[in-house]
């Protein structure tokens, strides 16, 4: 049944596979006089695109997104935007070898005996590719969110065992800077340096590595979020839990927050100076939502990356006819995925965001 | 905007607050001609229900459902199942020293802000009362299920710092009988023993403490899940991150996969004996579901709780005007929510397993 | 696959079968702090209910609404809004004897096929009883739309062949007095005559015979609707032809529109006479709606429902084994059905708008 | 909020203006493995397409179809597939014009008020150009429901008051052959000349005249449709409403059914002479669709199309500024819509069908 979409009011559609001629999104339900900046889009893809630096993939990909509706005169209309990525330089042929061989922890297999037919050619729709689309999506929720002074800040938090400490600064333009300082997108100068070692390393071997994304939003109004099933925390999980390679979400206090105490966890309210303001808390253990709804304090939530399945050693494997074959990777693939895939957790992140925000108005 | 259902093809909607006139479900789309077991219902009710043991809320529901449509002759027909549940302990005066207060780490401040008026007693609509809704429509979907022989299986693995050690088998009906042996619902009964003692301390603490639930899903058919947005983990996560005092979800691997490298996390499959056979993998990093769909092996994920906020001290807060306040629990709580929550947390992943089960049916 | 529910942003969910424990409705997305009237409800339900005149069933039901959810202190609270109808007065006796005959035209062999099993007892779940939680949730809907000032008006304009003349004002509230001082709920009080002696003379001979009914509503802003599939007119008539034994649907022009010319159909405008007023204009073939978007003018539309199927005469048939059998109507039906009708066609136009005005606060 | 998609489980989600770069379509969970012939769907938009004769507006447009994914080796995947078409022939400088006037009858207005802005090159979204979408995605439909040898069929009944009598035969090959004989596309000979000519003489005069579409389907399995609120003939009903220009629809007896008796109105069944058939009746008044289900019979139904807004004549109306303006019609348009929109209304239909087909798979 049809689950190609993601969001109610804010809703994005994506189509297209790794091979095929393009992919894209249409995005219903963007209000209008939308500012349309699409040089920033732009520059969102290209924080995703493969090819970026050395410790990404080589397939050369400019990613160039065409609007082919719902903006007249720089502004959006009220109506579907339709953003189109062409597919460049795909090499079918580097895949000409799994045409029938189920790659070890791929999708080949569940493809092939869900629909009894699949596109094997660079894993076609269960490829990272049709993330492209979404994070045009999320670029165009971002100038959305602009009017509300809202910010989105997603930066590498691990690669393997390689921990970075607790951000140095709750300012996301200075955050954002010192990322993109970095190919890792690290916020921390140090441990990037560290990982983008480790990286070289594990490329070298042919192997790849997991890694953790950290993200915090900040300006979020009081009272986004439904309670009961599409709490706001649960939607941002089920969006982190839908990229590619995503093995768990936590957040607030997350899966350490299960070890505390209540009388240790919970936030204790600060009394504002004037009463017209939102009210603050002393900790944030609730991540910024309570109730499954935003209560004004920074959203923060971590998104686990497991390694990425193609290596470039030989694994043994099974064939569509059930024969032993071997097989080693080809393809042009990451050795690690985090740092393309920070703009990828914004990108969902701002979807989530101005999609509850939309959702909010009925009740207002 | 509406947000109080789940599922689309087996869909539920929920109604009800703490100390209204009653709780209960819709359940619209489960298919005809399922035997309906009221029994077993009552019993997965009462598995969640207050009062049960000495660490549980001492509350006195009897949880008590009857079904007012869609059953003809013990069986299902296909139309819409009402699941009713009335209220019948509410003591509403224990929360009238909350009316005007906003309790920390509670939803009363976020409702308040969203909605501009709140049910205060006992947390109204973002009662883990709610559940019980749940619990009751999970049950229907297990019967459901049972006909595909599908079984869930989840219990405590942690309580604060407590670990279980890992499942000493994989035989569900074995372990079900094992965890219902003590009130904790931990399948480890050594461990069981230390969570209730530790639990115990707490409670006369006036405290309270987190926890963790570990799952595990077996006989699941090859082909659930959708790709891409609704992931067959994506909706599992979902679903649990709904749940109140969850803080996380991780599934297969999960968050420890993000430090590991893709040459040992790599799933390599198992030449089966007969063709027709669904293929297994050798280890299960994957937790039975590769590229959103499930792949036939054991699907297992891991949830965990934050302490729950209402805790028998003296704590800071502050009332509706601003006015700095002090506030003390009372009503009647648990002091570790995860002994009670298993139940919630096997029927919220039956209610998925069924919906993208029916899901699947459109392409076969 | 589920199908029970109405409506994106103000959405309900029905539930019950003729001659089960209850009907009723959950109502999703209720904005709160609405005034809730349950007198205003339970007049609603009367209007609708049986045994209300001697020209309907004479099955007594006495519709009793209770709110099970959603309400705190008189008002919405932005939850489910849980609105049950106990069943009072079935004979399911009445139907035994067609236990396993089809009766023809109505839906008996079709829920056969569909679904493998039926609950035969007074229709089961395509019994005309479940509008009666339309109507509840229907006059929630109007209690919500009073805020806006927005009246709906309908009335029957046609039993049989006779046809009522054109409306005689544009005063919803003198019309619905006029309305309501007859039984067949014809606002002209002289074809109600007509309209009623002929309907008795139909009773007497165990027939049945069919009508139409006109709908007016007035005050809706301009900008309700979405472009393209959910245009205003679309969703009212979904929501009309949802209902049952209605046949046709048509509004504005309507039927008679297709043989004019653009010429004299175009609507032309009406220069305010203050530029901040909404636009008029001179005639109103539109029906109030352009492009699928209200334009502030008066909604109007026409509903054709058949004769209702169970007749007090005997007709042949076939049995499940496929035996030819006679069966003759029994139990308590309606000789004509647009005189209760016509409060469920209003509470369905209620739940569009109210669906509609909240849909559109998205883009503002 | 979003409202551009149709469907549930065969769903499709539309983009594009009038003027823009391009309309398309994207299909979502179209079941894999149905052939894809790129050139029936290519006839398909032909039919549509403006410029096809001399009754028909003059705009040149290919409206040639290409397919971006979803598609391996000329079978669907069972992934999203992309139909895009784009624009050739705008000449944007024929509306400048109505840049600021408001053309009556017209989506001007109603367009502007909602979103504060709009793409007011011929008519923006609101061009009946946005219907080769659903025709090509209406093509797609028709392939997947050959699987099943269900066909639809429909034609001009009627244009203006010239009326076509009822259809001399129901082999639907037969009857597509007649039709695409003439180019107002009615099934019968003498009155497609008849209607030919008036249409003449109307574009002559610089006029627009409304008109009627009649069609059945056969072969539609038993138990399509989901009773109360997704009965068929609702979602039929709604389908064809949204098409532009839509002002009625009714199925089976419609509108005059609801001046007939039920002894007459019954549709009796036919004792089947092998037991594992499907019931037939001896009269269809129930258009095929018996309690919102498919009976097996075949389905019919009427819709009703206001004559075009565009008129070649000068029409007082107003500008965005409120002054007196006086506006005519230029660009390039039809004096009659139904020749093109019979192809619009098969398309609709087919998506319904397919969805409800795929729909019922959850029972099955």
């Amino acid at each position: 049944m049809a689950g190609n979409s993601f969001g109610k009011a804010f809703k994005i559609t994506t189509f297209g596979e790794s091979h095929g001629k393009a992919i894209g999104v249409i995005i219903d339900g963007c209000p209008p006089n939308v500012e349309v900046d699409l040089e920033f889009i732009q520059q969102e893809l290209d924080k995703r695109k493969p090819g970026q630096s050395k410790i990404t993939t080589q397939r050369k990909e400019s990613d160039t997104c065409s609007i082919l509706s719902g903006i007249f005169e720089g502004k959006t209309t009220g109506t579907p935007i339709m953003l189109l990525i062409p597919n460049e330089d795909q090499r079918s042929k580097d895949y000409s070898h799994i045409q029938d061989k189920y790659r070890p922890s791929h999708a080949d297999y569940t493809y092939q005996v869900k629909y009894g037919i699949r596109d094997y050619r660079g894993g076609g729709r269960s490829s990272a590719r049709e993330t492209a689309a979404r994070v045009a999506a999320g670029a165009l929720a971002k100038l959305f969110l602009k009017q509300y002074n809202i910010e989105i800040f997603s930066h590498v938090s691990a690669v393997g065992k390689i921990q970075a400490p607790n951000l140095s600064s709750n300012n996301i333009k200075e955050l954002l800077a010192i990322r993109e300082e970095n190919i890792v997108r690290c916020a921390d100068p140090a441990t990037a340096k560290e990982m983008e070692n480790f990286i070289g390393v594990i490329k070298k071997e042919g192997d790849t590595v997991g890694g953790k994304i950290a993200t915090v939003i900040q300006n979020v109004p009081v009272g986004l979020g439904e309670p009961v099933f599409d709490k706001l925390h649960a939607d941002l999980g089920k969006a982190m839990l839908s990229i590619n390679a995503v093995h768990g979400f936590e957040y607030g206090s997350g899966f350490e927050g299960s070890s505390m105490r209540g009388s240790e966890h919970n936030d204790i309210f600060i009394n504002p100076e004037h009463s017209n303001k939102a009210l603050k808390t002393l900790t944030n253990f609730s991540g910024g939502i309570q109730g499954g709804i935003s209560n004004g304090m920074d959203i923060n939530f971590n998104v686990a990356f497991k390694p990425v399945a193609t290596i470039m050693r030989a694994q043994n494997t099974i064939d569509q006819e059930g024969n032993d074959v071997e097989i080693t990777g080809k393809g042009r693939h990451d050795p690690c995925v985090v740092p393309r895939a920070v703009i990828i957790v914004e990108a969902m992140a701002a979807l989530v965001i101005a999609d509850h925000l939309l959702r909010n108005k009925a009740y207002q």
